[in-house]
């Protein structure tokens, strides 16, 4: 079974005087898709939260490929590409709803914390989570 | 003796398509200016949080008259309007910092509440900061 | 007939340190919800513009009744309040769209100004949308 | 001769419910610097946008390393490390004012449009912005 695309309206208020969305705009708009992944494989980040971890963002990159208008709504795809039991890296396109059109293409990585801010294996601490991670690795929402 | 005025330098990410800046940013240039002149008559909002109490905003309102533009600095003047030991009301102006222009003016309406989300007088609570407002009620930053 | 409500997801990026939604963002849902109602109506902002006309803010306000969390998912409901052909007024109802708290109220006017920047009387300058506002007022979208 | 390091005090609205400043804030604190960096090498962005051109953000990436809190300022160190006539790259190192201590480093890669979208020679079209950032490559602003 595959992951429902996660779609975005594009926002006045994420314009700029370029008459394009924002380019950091976009980084808000991984996060978005990642909770909604998260949310579908079985997990949420809130109930993460609620048991003591975080899991901060190490690193963000986006590649613009095309320019986002308001008026606009995306789809962002989200595809968990590596997990290890300690950190995990995800992929995403963000690709306009109607032309289908490649805006961007990104990436996130991310690691967990516990409440004394100190990095943990997911592996021993939280089974469940674990499972959950492991067995969606590879896969990704489907586009439409 | 007054208080200095608050710079703010205007980013290319607060505009919007329609080549100016988006109205949502002067609710929070009112923050950026009330934080600076929380420090400047010697309390901090961090360490406020830091002893448990927050203090959130009850309601905001701005009066948009010229637009910022790209390329401006505006001050943004904040008064003590108002303060009852329990709520305070702080005054904004925002100003072009080169022409004089007004651009908005706004108000914002506080309280406190301590860590079990209950509302607090700071009266009673916390005397030195409670102190430290009353004797601020009617000063105001200096335009320039 | 009745207008659908405007769901809006809180997104994590919309928090801040206090575990709630950053006053700054209701200003921002307003819009998100002033813009959907505007293409309920049959218009839509982004035809406007590029018709050459832009619509600006001329005040916004805002009360805070209760926090919207990450996690919760709330509607923005806009209505009509007033139009003279030249001028206009929406006020917004923000609820939680689980238990039906109320989170806000606000509030917000706006002109037409054409594309050299002056104010214009949309009664004489766009009928089809001067008419489409007019037959809106007082009409609501419906909670849920 | 080296640059000015660009300082940026944290903001309440920058902050999520993590306790420090959403990942997303880098993006734009990065922008916040190159504009800065940008008018300090002598040419403006601003400026070059009344020229006719813009220059859009191809690609951003940002790694974090610790976290800034409300309450910190950082200095954002900008360095031109690449230009080509054509496409340019820059490099950003996030230091806290006060310790010192690297919060994050970043790159972002650009060209420039002309207002039929098309993509120009910086060589060709604007010889003195041009010779601008050609003497800038590998300079940085100093640190403190």
């Amino acid at each position: 079974m595959g992951f429902k695309a996660y779609l975005h309206k594009v926002q006045y208020y994420e314009t700029d005087q370029m008459g394009v969305v924002h380019h950091s705009n976009y980084i808000r708009w991984f996060e978005e898709s990642r909770v909604d992944f998260m949310e579908q494989i079985g997990s949420n980040y809130d109930a993460l939260e609620r048991d003591g971890y975080i899991s901060p963002v190490t690193s963000v990159k986006c590649d613009y490929k095309t320019m986002a208008k308001f008026g606009d709504s995306v789809y962002i795809i989200t595809k968990l590409e590596r997990f290890n039991g300690i950190t995990f890296s995800l992929t995403y396109k963000v690709i306009d709803s109607v032309t289908k059109e490649l805006r961007a293409i990104g990436e996130s990585n991310h690691c967990f914390i516990n409440g004394k801010g100190k990095l943990i294996s997911l592996k021993k601490e939280n089974t469940k989570y674990y499972g959950l991670l492991l067995e969606t690795v590879g896969k990704e929402m489907e586009e439409f």
